[in-house]
């Protein structure tokens, strides 16, 4: 056999990024019509990589591709595209070629696909499996989504508390029916409860009549069926676990999770952090332009309301500003500099709250810690504003104006990005999912408050 | 053997959380100088449950506990703490609870504590490893930080490519310094080159008479030492990788990165995207007040000298503004919604360079793509600011310029939240660092432009 090591450029900026020539010549052989070419050119791609490639083509380039490349396409692509593109594609793809596709998946792959799919698609690929396999990815739509029953797969290998290493090397040589891959043998006692795990490693290094109970390691974590998935991904980064069993509510097995998929989990969970704060729902960059747009409106139309209110705050004192337009001028500076010290409070608030580094135990001190860091910086930032409030406009009362708007804009943003995002975990909001507009809606209001209502005060 | 599986609340939200009682009973214990009732309590826990319990104390309970558990706090707990609370913690460990702490971690654990260390502690550190350990460290310290060579272990399994399946079983059976996990055995021909991983569960699944050279993956990827490891943490994730080989220069093994280390890069890299976005930099609660305030002041000098360049634009139309006091009411929801929409562009765009989804072949696409869906939505909260201009100031002529400069405004957003970031990562800058600021400014005078120009145009 020979040995094609796949080597990559060391240190580079795009390591692992498609290239663009590499993609323009696929679609060259694309335009061409040659599907031996195609295949040829395509052949040495990860799957991975080849469905990146179908998601950064548009959706014309992608249906000639597939049509031209139909027998290429295996489940493996499939369940790496992401939902836009997949869904797109299942709406054409042949459904001979579909249940091709599916032969060979684990379960917990084919419950991510068939969940995507309409009636007759579901039907087509259930068709196609063999009677196991069915009934097992049934069973997991059964469980809830986001569930980690949805997660798991069902094809594990187990064995009794009474064998010995020797037996269990017998088995795995005889047994056809293993999974694709696994990294422990779980121990189950007469009644299908997981009482330890061994690794493959130990069973490796330990002598043919030695116990399985005596080199199992018995301090391992169950997974309950209907964990949160994101609770999961968790557990296995928390813990390094490599593989999980997975319970049901009478303890006994039901399947397995491994790292790997709890490592996609941890990214998807992480990206959809990263979103929700942002006001994006779940997008991909293969929807469609009104797909995307009726998305990201819901939040820009929460921010108009918002943002509106905060202008009722500055109607009030329409009278000051007409008497003062310098107001007028500096109101952005006093509402973006509460805005922005508002988000890094609540940036690590959320954060801390989906790493669990934030509890009961430290609350308080942390609520103290941001407000004392959001007064410090608003007092050295109301120096700063101040000096310019005197230099710009030569007016000492409206340096004194302006520093103390932002001493008090900068308190309420530390207290607001630590008090909203806890206070709708308590809820069972997700934090990431609101707080911004709340934390914004307040620095602003504050803010334009203080900055009029003190220039009324003191300077009129 | 018994068999104490740990269970776990199903569905819980704080899964696997800390809960505050347990916090408050070792508290209480420490308070009571109670050292062997301590060592019970804290014995059940796994190493990274005791980290965060220690991050969620003051820093004097932290202080007091470690000092009443100074035989307890090993090197998994020590390997485990956030960096803000292991500086703290190495400051005052005495340097012979250290030394005991480190004996028994892996080269890449040791060398993340390592690198947090002053010279006397890295001194005593590296005193008390064995010989080939100590080599190990300092070789991987001298490749560069955040690389490969600094995540792999060295300590790893190989075999020559003329073994057969029986000899890899016997060595492993024999050798007494296996890693603590491993998942494959590396194939390496007479030069050290890898060339094929045999995974455990071949091995396992095959006669001891089976040549490794036949059942080996010779499809897998080695990782170039010197590769950063946020690449190393994309290729895991999108390759499935469970543990790849490190190579040097010439293509020689020198190490393994296994899947668990390469999840928490995932994890702490994802972290600092979003911290960057909301313009912080490395942070953790542990930190100190006024540690944290002085990393959060750069971000916020930033985008006070940005608000400033806005506010000179509004202060060009304080003429029109002093006409039409409306205007200032109205100059916040031109700003906000223009600031909101370019987040959600920036937010999409540098999350898909960093899973390395917008690349060269689709970055037109992605370009059209935002500016209409800005636009999009930009004519939808036209009409409804337009509306909300004439209802609440009766004048349509001021809701039409709103509206003209809401679309105005909100195109540009969506321009400028995917140029800046495609545009800072071509200059090799972290797209996720800079393109806040910059975005919001972009959007602010655009906006403020927009709506006072054509204020002063079309209404005075």
């Amino acid at each position: 056999m020979t040995t094609p090591v796949e080597t990559v450029q060391p240190e580079s900026e795009d390591a692992y990024a498609l290239a663009s020539d590499a993609i323009d010549a696929v679609l060259d052989t694309v335009e061409s019509g040659d599907r031996a070419a195609l295949a040829r050119l395509l052949q040495p791609y990860h799957a991975a990589d080849i469905a990146d490639l179908l998601e950064q083509i548009s959706a014309t380039e992608r249906r000639d591709l597939l049509t031209l490349w139909d027998a290429g396409l295996d489940g493996d692509v499939l369940s790496e595209l992401d939902e836009g593109a997949r869904e797109e594609i299942l709406e054409y793809l042949p459904t001979t070629v579909l249940r091709e596709a599916v032969r060979d998946l684990e379960t917990d792959e084919l419950v991510e696909i068939v969940e995507d799919l309409n009636d007759p698609q579901t039907a087509a690929v259930l068709d196609a499996l063999e009677d196991t396999d069915r009934v097992a990815v049934e069973q997991s739509l059964s469980f809830p989504e986001e569930s980690a029953g949805r997660l798991m797969q069902r094809r594990l290998v187990k064995a009794p508390t009474h064998w010995q290493v020797g037996q269990a090397i017998d088995y795995l040589r005889e047994e056809v029916d293993l999974p694709e891959n696994f990294y422990n043998v779980v121990i189950v006692d007469p009644r299908m409860r997981p009482v330890g795990m061994v690794p493959l490693s130990a069973l490796m290094a330990s002598k043919r009549d030695v116990e399985l109970v005596d080199i199992m390691e018995d301090d391992f974590r169950t997974i309950p069926v209907l964990q949160n998935r994101e609770d999961v991904a968790y557990a296995f980064n928390q813990y390094h676990m490599v593989s999980a069993p997975v319970v049901d509510s009478d303890d006994r097995l039901v399947g397995v999770i491994l790292i790997d998929d709890a490592m996609e989990v941890l990214d998807e969970e992480a990206e959809e952090d990263l979103m929700r704060l942002a006001g994006l729902g779940e997008e991909r960059l293969t929807q469609r332009v009104f797909q995307t747009t009726r998305r990201r409106f819901p939040w820009l139309a929460v921010n108009l309301v918002t943002s509106i209110l905060a202008s009722v705050v500055i109607a009030q004192f329409t009278q000051t500003i007409e008497a003062i337009v310098a107001l007028a001028v500096l109101l952005p500076i006093v509402a973006s500099m509460g805005g922005n010290a508002g988000t890094q409070s609540l940036t690590v608030a959320v954060r801390a709250i989906a790493t669990k580094d934030l509890t009961g135990a430290n609350m308080w001190r942390v609520i103290r810690r941001e407000s004392f860091v959001g007064m410090l910086n608003g007092l050295m930032f109301a120096l700063l504003i101040g000096g310019v409030g005197v230099l710009w406009f030569g007016s000492p009362m409206l340096g004194v104006v302006l520093a103390l708007a932002m001493v008090a804009n900068m308190l309420v943003a530390g207290l607001a990005g630590v008090l909203i995002p806890i206070g709708l975990d308590r809820l069972n909001i997700d934090p990431a999912l609101a707080s911004g507009a709340f934390v914004t809606t307040v620095t602003d209001i504050v803010g334009f408050l203080a900055f009029l209502g003190l220039a009324a005060m003191l300077l009129l």
